[in-house]
């Protein structure tokens, strides 16, 4: 049997002349410990669904990532959380958006998917989730990360010149897992703190089941990063599926197709990757890099970010 | 040049035997009195952006349907409400959730779309662009009706029993409109108060763009009014497009198709309104009924329940 997973740490790649070898070493170690937390799971029969979990989770905790500890701040100084997390099995979802507070938001979508009779909750809501099923509450200080505040303050002092930043790590910040299982099923998990500056509730594509999330049991699973008020209008994740469905077409493809025709030309910069029910990888992008990596049971581990 | 513009008042009717008189009257001049406000502007040459937002400010104003006044109450007692609007022109969209204030959730969902950089926001964000747009805003006792009261007693009753309401009402309640202009553009407009005693926080597929609402001018126009987790779950809007897009269908057979082939067998009740960039219309619900009406410069007007 087959498994494979791929893991995506966002779009928002620094150039490639200002990478010190200290941080690459940094973000290419963040990387490979997640694969590796997702690929133990696979290894040992487990689920897509705790796969791409506990990968996730792993990009969560580390500060260099945005989403959980380490995400960006909103132009009012917050964070807000927002994740999605797909079955491909039975196409069941959670997702959440404006989360604050749970150190891993994908462990809270997770709750909302197998704990209510909802798909996809917001608000204050998600705190009573949180801690009726124990999951672990961090404080402001836990999320805060210097390179972050940062990057806010010269967002903020650009927009009040009038002018737009055009770090792409503004807008493409967000982390990913697809994977397949031994008994065939793919699973897709995304979480992000969204755009530096982004207004106070502002949701981007990742909870948007069909935006920058989608699995399905029938073609594959795709976790997107990139500027998802985009990638919403595109259905991008959904489109990669559509493709392969109605097309025939193999997943590399079809979610090269999305990546380069649909969004490129409609301004629509970031990347995805994507998981197909036979073990096959794809991980397009269209900016100037895309952290990520990948393996599986019949390719061997890669790592990259340009 | 032709232009077509349908309507839905959500999928949850009642039974016909349930149904008097003078109530169907009153749905029935309802939906007259919408789909009239959105063919005026149509029929002047108008945008079916402005028509599906006319059409469907009426049904929130109007107490029987289930989006602004008469939207139903979460299990707090308190009103959420969920609108999205996409542009078939660009692509373009605007959603909110969780929105409590404005007399009209379309509309604000309309100031998202054009007036922030943004796709997708919730939260107190929303009643600032209210404020700084000049939206109406209404204080509770404008949306309260007793009706929707009476159902969330029920539904709490019955949940303290340890029971589900099988009344598709407390599922189904949605208003949408679908349009196309003479210039050729589609446009797509979706609005609702939700589920009938939902947990505070919960989002549905009427702001998931792909979910309950869809629109593009290579396809068609589509909102939808059901089940929102399922139709979550099925990118039902988005594969109605789909379909027509990859395999060629007609409007009429992809719709009909994920209504009753997809959503139905997984639980999915409900229905949708779309409408193609050549005018044709189709109405399919796999419900008792959908709260409907079309009309175009080539059919007549069809106002329907049952």
């Amino acid at each position: 049997m087959t498994y494979a997973l791929a893991i995506h740490g966002g779009a928002g790649t620094i150039d490639k002349s200002k990478m010190s070898p200290q941080l690459e070493k940094e973000y290419i170690k963040g990387l490979e410990d997640a694969i590796y937390a997702g690929e133990k799971i696979l290894k040992n029969n487990g689920s897509a669904i705790d796969a791409v979990c506990a990968a996730v989770c792993v990009l969560e905790d580390h500060p260099l990532f945005n989403a959980g500890r380490g995400a960006v701040f909103t132009s009012n100084g917050t964070h807000e959380m927002d994740a999605a997390l797909m079955d491909g099995k039975d196409q069941n979802v959670g997702a959440v958006a404006g989360a604050f507070g749970p150190k891993n938001p994908i462990l809270l979508a997770r709750k909302v998917m197998e704990e209510t009779d909802h798909a996809f909750i917001i608000g204050d809501t998600l705190n009573d989730i949180a801690n009726s099923h124990n999951l672990v509450i961090k404080p402001k200080e836990y999320f805060f990360t210097q390179q972050r505040w940062d990057a806010l303050q010269e967002t903020l002092k650009l927009k009040q010149e009038g002018k737009v930043s055009d770090d792409p790590a503004v807008r493409h910040g967000t982390v990913g897992a697809v994977a397949l299982d031994e008994k065939g099923n793919v699973a897709a998990a995304t979480s992000t703190g969204g755009m530096t500056g982004k207004l106070p509730g502002r949701v981007g594509d990742s909870p948007v089941i069909g935006g920058g999330t989608f699995a399905s049991n029938q073609t594959c699973a795709v976790s997107a990063t990139g500027y998802g008020e985009i990638f919403m209008r595109y259905t991008a994740a959904a489109d990669v599926s559509s493709r392969m469905k109605f097309l025939n077409e193999d997943v590399q493809t079809a979610a090269t197709h999305i990546v380069m025709e649909e969004l490129l030309p409609n301004d629509g910069t970031g990347g995805l990757i994507a998981v197909d029910i036979y073990g096959n990888i794809s991980m397009p992008f269209n900016s100037s890099g895309m952290y990520r990596a990948s393996v599986s049971s019949k390719s061997d581990l890669v790592v990259a970010i340009f």
